[in-house]
């Protein structure tokens, strides 16, 4: 059996309405092969920056040669062009809109504005809802072998659209940065790096006018700490996070996306 | 190998419980090797008209041969029929209870009642889950390749129950309807066709006390407006929508669910 | 074409992170054939009785050999270990923190803790996500046929943790139980078998200072009484379960879980 690559989609579609299961049926008359896996479909509505960070900490977890479409597309049938980019490691389809801003340091293969209307579902596309009529469609024929350069022109890749860069800056005592992602557990994921305080003493400091100045100090993982103290720690993402160990610290420490924080790194240790 | 057909769920089950999950148990005992879309389970609980307007928007962007299964479902246990309807394209799968109303003006070429229980999951069916005892395992079986006309006897498709279908009818300045699905973006989903309208100059009033008489120009897409700002389109599913650039027009316009629509059509334009 | 055995995942996730589709992509780094079923990804955070539950109550729909994993994991990266229970018809993968506690009832075949390192994603996993690190993982490769007890140490099934079993004792008139689980639709599942009332006539009272001592007939199905009206039946789980007719028993009722629920069995009839 021929085996195909993975196409994940990622939205801000919601599982309320078909939208979802619509772009899979498209991509099932192209190729009923192919493995689809959602990647999350409950992407604020509209909001690019937190697509762009839930794709980013997805991407090197799937195999090489997947390809992933992210459509959070809030400038859908207007002059923001539909982009495919080729990965040492796979492939992104989505709108020109910042979405793939994380992904602009590494080196990029191939970038393509998706005008070959021959892989799109129709030649005159809806003008609101690309995923099913350019984007899923597309994806598809690549997934079943269509060559990278016959979905449409190349582009210069400095042409891209790019979404600020979470902030994080060196102090005298440490790093500051904010809160970019808020998980479902109130997890509170910072633009911290973790690799900055691996193998030291470290704490963080919450600047926020309604939450008196705590000190929460880093640890390994939720359980160092008694059910509901808080701690910050490296989470899974590779990222400085802000947690309460079995209670929600977004909630109970009034954190928001954006949120300034700052680490003070104490002292080395071994 | 063997290609089988694409089965797709539909439910009112959300996804707190388990049962989308053993839905899929049960096909995956009947043959693992078919690929399972969920449309979607968060119709609203026993909402009969939510279910018929969602399977009917995503029924023409799957494959031919598709098997739906639907169980939208109040009535499980009771007098109603479970059937199975052919149609030219696809086969569907769910309670006689006006969830299939949408397909009944395209040819019909078999209707059957589900009462062959060597189909079903067991020859004594929960009272209160068909959707894993009869039709989960029912559409399994036809997926694999049994006729359809051994897993029940054939009904006359005059006898379906049928949902009102939604209103829309002319006036000398246009046409009325009203909002038939809000969206998870709020972008409100008239019962009026776009085809209607197309070419035209047109505009959309909405008829209601709490909103003051606003005209909402017809547009192409979102983005031919600023942020925040209503407008009127043909939205993905065909039908003339209500909506904001970047906003909710549900809750912005605090429109609802049955709310009725006028729709102007100004003159003609090329 | 070798075919695989279902790998199934429940967890406390949601869907608003990446966190599924992470596990997802490293199963299809390992073994991209596997297919995957969702059995719920939004048991309420920390909730290992709410996870017992649901996952006892899917297993036995799935086919034999399907390998379960669940994660819902409060003390991830602490001393809790990580094991895998090979049962006569399946596989359970997870932390040893009584998720498995109503499956020790049956035959266990072997009890192994995961400590082979060379079957996880990373020798060094992550302290806070072991599903991605080590359940995912672990599960990809025995799905693929690597033999069970090369995956760890055997361990005694009698030191493994276990959670209080839901009560359910007999009276004088009957029994008495709690509430273990309310579903989307607002039914509430108690902790009495079906079968202890099979063939009898039986009602529920519910004991609850906030309702009016009220007797619940039981009932076949919801649709046995009009819409709108308290009904006890015996559930599709095969627990007695509290509904309303086409409303919300657990709102309307005011029910919550761990509530005591008394079952009074009236008579023997046919």
């Amino acid at each position: 059996m021929t085996s195909y690559p993975i196409l994940t989609l990622l939205s801000d579609f919601g599982w309320n309405d078909v939208y979802v299961g619509v772009m899979k049926g498209v991509i099932a008359q192209i190729n009923p092969q192919i493995t689809i896996v959602d990647l999350t479909h409950e992407i604020p509505p509209q909001n690019i920056t937190a697509a762009q960070f839930n794709l980013l900490n997805a991407y090197s977890y799937f195999p090489e040669g997947t390809v992933h479409v992210a459509v959070v597309d809030p400038g859908v049938g207007g002059m923001r062009r539909a982009i495919a980019l080729q990965l040492a490691t796979g492939i992104l389809i989505g709108p020109d809109n910042g979405i793939f801003t994380g992904f602009l340091q590494q080196p990029i293969l191939h970038v393509v504005e998706l005008n070959s209307p021959q892989y799109w579902r129709v030649p005159n596309p809806s003008n609101t809802f690309h995923g099913r009529d350019i984007f899923a469609p597309v994806a598809a024929h690549i997934a079943s072998g269509v060559p990278f350069t016959q979905i449409g022109n190349p582009i210069d890749p400095a042409t891209l659209l790019q979404q600020p860069i979470p902030p994080c800056t060196a102090t005298p005592t440490g790093f500051t940065g904010t809160i970019q992602h808020i998980d479902r557990f109130g997890n509170s994921i910072t633009t911290i790096p973790g690799e900055f305080v691996q193998g030291k003493a470290w704490s963080v400091q919450i600047s926020k006018r309604s939450i008196p100045g705590q000190s929460i100090p880093g640890h390994k993982t939720y359980s160092d700490v008694p059910p509901g103290t808080p701690l910050a720690l490296i989470g899974s993402h590779g990222w400085i996070e802000i947690a309460i160990n079995s209670g929600d610290a977004g909630h109970q420490l009034r954190l928001d996306w954006n949120d300034r924080i700052e680490v003070r790194v104490e002292e080395n240790r071994k």
